[in-house]
């Protein structure tokens, strides 16, 4: 598969940031590079609604530096987007004709509706939400989108974000009551005028740096095993809890709170103001974080594109072709291995071996679509590796419960070994789902003895009662070999994990033989 | 570069293995496939002195399968050797002759000279070690080679191994004394032949399933945090005492011991007691394990062809290569940010800033060029899988220790966060590693910022005194706009780690300017 690379450069009213991703020639992508300046642009918008020449010129020398680093990738295409500081600046067409003469790239002003759309593709397009209102608090203007049954429904900015609030309200090191009333009446004065958000109760997705920001330092208070902010999920009263103790604290104790950066330990506070607003007036009890947003918005409509697809599909399977994709897995032996481990699971199912669960089926799965993982790293305690990689690459779709339930599948060798590996994680399951784990383990384990040799030997599989054991009938276009050998050290396992022993008989078109 | 497939199989006395590597035409090489059938060969040598039929047909059940999945991989040669079973089987020349109308490959007996030749290949090419004796416990032989300045001096095969020992001498389940002491003097005889081992004194490198198998046993035992074998160390009483355990215990009982294969539970007994002879006879206070045998000196041999070399001049340069190769990293880059590191780390030592030593030097070293390589997970959370990577991947020539070390260089971010990564590895350093650490990975961070773009824009590194101050000079091809952003971040830190602040002066040949 044919590979580019491309890049988006958002100038925001707080930073601007760079991603660098490859592109493959099915709209498969991987991002590269990532990287962001600090300019705080909306700072440098002067009372005669310029950007003062100090922002344009701190603006010129980040947006530089990226395209110098773009052409030291071979970075082929670049598109530039521009937000809510050079939106409002009236001095708006010089500051994008001096980038261009600068850099060379024409970089496009977003609406505010346009902005909220792309957070909305960011979100429904690696999250697994039919309904929801995304978030997107920046420097100097707030992105809201409401969707149900994945399509949008409403998109509409609000001019206030966190640098622009903190400037007008909160210039003192601890805000006064006073100070944070005056902040809430304009928030609650732009929510009243959108009386469609309120008691919608969908689950509200929050997207930018303060909702990152809010996340890491949720996570890092609770010490939570997972390094991975996307689909984090907080109560509402925890984002008023954690809004409450940063406003509470002058800013030399902000910049030492663990998760917060200190660029940002000024800003937090005007930020979580808005989204602890916003969640109240929808009035929900689900708050989810989005490491995707803006950027990813542009890039996925690109995606889409070349895809001819409107949204994806199915997030997860998106996912897993970006990752089969990066590491240079084998698609077919993948594919074949799950249509396997499908049939003996259905199989099982309806002779009530294992539990009727879709949710069982989903974290089999992935599990089998990304089992080989490990092998990227070294051949040798590939079971390690492949638990270790479920838990870190860009999964989508699915919960962090799922995905820890999924390595833990994936990994399978033993019921003991897998309880030492998931120690670290004992918040995402309970004792009753070690047995599940331990059965799907080694349904996943025999079907990939099956498919050995990688070459879809094994073309069905089939389970019947044979007096008080069960024979698995093993469809196969030629003789197997290796592929029995191992799978006879699963099925001795069977006995004890399913209660029933099971036989394997190999129909392999010349001669059908019983083992 | 290109890349082709090859294979070695391996007709053992004990067992068929399979090794499956990717060579590059520059003779890189990474493993890629590896399997193992125990078939036990010299179990089926008769009194007749030939391999009965039974034997000859589990050989050829398990090299078919072999084959098979070589040429679903694509494998484009196989080389097939076979030793002391074959080596001694009155009708070798029916056995080699139905291999090859089975497979197709022409297998190879090798003598027991060549065979102890090639261990010595695969040992003195993936350790760093000048001199040593080789022992290589096989099923039916054991092959012993000195090597002095990494030259062979002697090469040596005694026709007992573990398996034909076993039979021999151990065939009730508790051996008595006078077992032992038969199989002992057996041992001691074949070793009074060999004057030339006596009071040696070197360094006793143990290669083949007994020895992995006493590593891993030893490993579990005392918890060892590392799951690699290869240039693990022991001492030789810490071999007597598990040899004087496995052979008290009953099978059934030995089947238990964590580490240890239920398939190799017979036979450990009689491989340990080789083992344990030789450690004796050679004198030494050094044991080390090599996981890289026979086969991979078979692989060697045709390596050193393609690059025109007798030995590897640098196992440890030669491991990079492979890994930079496996993972896709940027050569010249990471070439680059070492000689970079280099140039601050020996201007350092020369003002008295760090201490010099040849063995930070090399930690220095191995991380630099490797300290990309988390982001061939992601580039989020690059560091954790940059330290856990460095603990996994095949890195030769250096001891574990050093490896530890050079992961945590590798990974710093802050001392804090290093001191976490390390917690798990607290026997591989001491308090006094830690500012070490501190001050070698901020030499990395800063010589990384300077080649942020990749691209070698940073061409030389110069340090002088600046009244209080230090002045890092640096020359450059071109004016420098990310990199000193960067950079400035991380002498920032300087000021802390070596009590002293560093202030950079560019040399831009365009015009110098002092930051």
């Amino acid at each position: 598969m044919s590979h580019e690379l491309g890049a988006v450069v958002d100038l925001g009213s707080n930073s601007v940031r760079l991603v660098i991703y490859r592109l493959g020639s099915q709209g498969t992508q991987q991002e590269i590079d990532n990287l962001k300046q600090t300019v705080r642009l909306s700072s440098h918008l002067g009372d005669d609604g310029r950007i003062a020449e100090a922002g344009i010129k701190a603006a010129l020398r980040v947006l530089e530096q990226f395209c110098q680093l773009c052409r030291a990738y071979g970075v082929t295409h670049i598109t530039g987007i521009a937000t809510q500081a050079v939106r409002m600046a009236v001095n708006r067409e010089e500051v994008l004709k001096r980038i261009y003469e600068a850099t060379g790239i024409p970089f496009r002003v977003v609406s505010g509706e346009e902005e909220a759309r792309y957070g909305y593709l960011a979100v429904v397009n690696s999250l697994a939400l039919e309904e929801g209102v995304t978030v997107d608090i920046g420097g100097g203007s707030t992105e809201i989108t409401v969707f149900r049954d994945r399509r949008l429904v409403r998109a509409d900015s609000i001019p206030y974000g966190a640098v622009s609030l903190t400037r007008e309200f909160l210039r003192s090191d601890l805000p006064s009551m006073k100070d944070m009333k005056n902040l809430d009446r304009v928030i609650q004065r732009e929510l009243d005028r959108r009386p469609w958000l309120t008691g919608l109760g969908f689950p509200v997705i929050g997207m930018g740096g303060t909702a990152r920001s809010l996340a890491r330092i949720h996570q890092r208070r609770r010490h939570y095993p997972l390094l991975i902010l996307h689909g984090y999920e907080m109560w509402p009263t925890e984002v008023t809890a954690i809004l409450d103790m940063v406003r509470s604290m002058p800013i030399v104790k902000r910049r030492n709170i663990t998760g917060l950066s200190a660029d940002r330990a000024d800003i937090i506070t005007a930020g979580l103001a808005i989204l602890d607003q916003i969640l109240k007036r929808v009035g929900t009890s689900r708050f989810v974080i989005s490491n995707k947003g803006l950027r990813d918005g542009v890039l996925m409509e690109h995606i889409l594109h070349i895809r001819g697809q409107e949204l994806l599909p199915d997030t997860l399977m998106y996912s897993i072709e970006n990752i089969h994709d990066q590491f240079g897995l084998n698609r077919n032996h993948a594919f074949h291995v799950w249509k396997l481990a499908d049939r003996l699971f259905t199989a099982m199912v309806n002779h009530g071996l294992v539990e009727a669960s879709e949710e069982h089926r989903r974290w089999l799965q992935v599990a089998a679509l990304l089992h080989d993982i490990g092998r990227a790293i070294s051949i040798y305690n590939t079971s390690k590796h492949t638990f270790y990689l479920l838990l870190q690459i860009p999964l989508f779709g699915i919960s962090h419960r799922d995905r820890v339930m999924a390595a833990a599948i994936a990994a399978f060798k033993s019921t003991k070994q897998i309880q030492t590996y998931l120690s670290m994680y004992q918040e995402f399951f309970d004792e009753e789902d070690i047995p599940t784990i331990t059965q799907l383990g080694v349904i996943l384990r025999l079907v990939r003895a099956f498919d050995r040799t990688e070459t879809g030997v094994v073309t069905g599989l089939d389970l019947q009662p044979d007096g008080r054991a069960w024979k698995l009938i093993v469809k196969a276009r030629q003789p197997l070999g290796i592929e029995l050998d191992l799978a006879l050290e699963w099925t001795k396992k069977c006995r004890k994990v399913f209660q029933r022993e099971i036989r394997l008989e190999v129909d392999d078109l010349d001669h059908a033989s019983r083992l």
